[in-house]
């Protein structure tokens, strides 16, 4: 039986989270037949008991499993067998630090360059779900977030600069192959590009070239996703 | 025969280069005996065959090895049977990020904190040398650069919400035991707490938590070396 993804989609089922992208590069990972299974922020409550409030979600035989990180640590323990996604215990412990880092310097600073080109690929009851919460998050409209986006785009592309470091020496954080650290940096990059035309990142910028090859992952399947050229 | 670190002191023989902090505790998780010989900056030159520029270098058997990262390979591949460094390949090639960002994101803000108490500490042959280099490359003076830091504290305590997102979940960033990144991590806090009264953390960061934790390791070795309160 294939697991179940639920995988946040716009109105035209393009699929853009962040979170989401990391579970689905890691059953890619895992070589696990599944069904990424369309759903909208509306539509969260209505998965499995209702108890679920973010998305992913995973099914897998009768195990409902919410949160991506503790998906990673499911999959990991559940298919032993298959490649790691760690790569061992301290591999496990550094990639949380790696997406701490995401979380609070990678993800803080596109969300305020995109949140509202997202909001314009929302359905309608999408839309006004996502304005009510993130405005409420940030204190401002949404389009008061983006507003002066091209002068903040130098700031955030030189907070990248750790990312940029490790992947001009190695091709993937995790060395010569990905692992589920590379997925997680990777999501907020695929985030953008589905959603929004700003470019965030120069031809040159060796963050680029790592994104370029996350893109041609299994059949180049992030790249094959709807989206914007990157860049 | 024991293993020669140069490791950098002030005028004072206070231990304070983060890169040779790395290394110092490096050569203590392996175990090995070892002698950290002081050495001035206006000394380096005169390390082995003249060609080292920066601290630290090691001496082991015939060997001569600089840069701290290559000193951390050497030793755990000459020494596979002790305690891991890196806790495998994956491990190593995240450690590295770890590394980049605590360069990028830490030493770069926490020398604009301490750079003019750096110079105090110095003898006056490095005190020279030490104004010359740094002004040069800020393009301002010591005094110029150190000028507010109490108004930029915050912005930097607040860069290290990766670190403290990650030590609040686990002891170190290597999980229950530290790794070779909690020593590279560490370092920069012990570069302050060693040459500055400056005082970084709140007494309720947990960033501060961990910084104590490795103060303790190998019988608190860090903590015995001459400096100031943290915090």
């Amino acid at each position: 039986m294939s697991v179940v993804l639920y995988d946040l989609v716009g109105a035209d089922d393009r699929r853009f989270s962040p979170h989401c992208w990391r579970t689905r590069l890691a059953l890619e990972h895992k070589g696990l037949a599944y069904e990424a299974r369309p759903i909208r922020f509306t539509e969260i409550g209505a998965i499995a008991d209702g108890t679920h409030t973010t998305v992913p979600v995973i099914e897998d035989a009768n195990r409902v499993i919410g949160d991506s990180w503790a998906i990673a640590e499911y999959l990991e323990q559940a298919y032993p067998d298959r490649p790691s996604l760690f790569g061992g215990e301290t591999g496990r412990h550094l990639s949380a630090f790696v997406q701490n880092w995401t979380v609070s310097a990678v993800h803080a600073g596109i969300i305020t360059l995109i949140v509202r080109d997202i909001h314009d690929h929302l359905t309608p009851e999408d839309k006004a779900y996502f304005r009510t919460t993130r405005e409420r998050r940030f204190g401002r409209s949404l389009e008061e977030v983006q507003a002066g986006r091209e002068e903040r785009r130098e700031s955030f592309v030189n907070g990248l600069e750790p990312l940029r470091r490790t992947v001009s020496e190695r091709p993937f954080l995790g060395g010569d192959a990905p692992i589920y650290a590379d997925y997680v940096a990777f999501g907020p990059f695929q985030w953008a590009r589905s959603i929004s035309p700003f470019k965030l990142l120069s031809e040159s910028d060796p963050v680029r070239a790592w994104v370029e090859r996350c893109l041609d992952l299994y059949g180049g399947l992030a790249r094959r996703s709807p989206g914007y050229d990157i860049g």
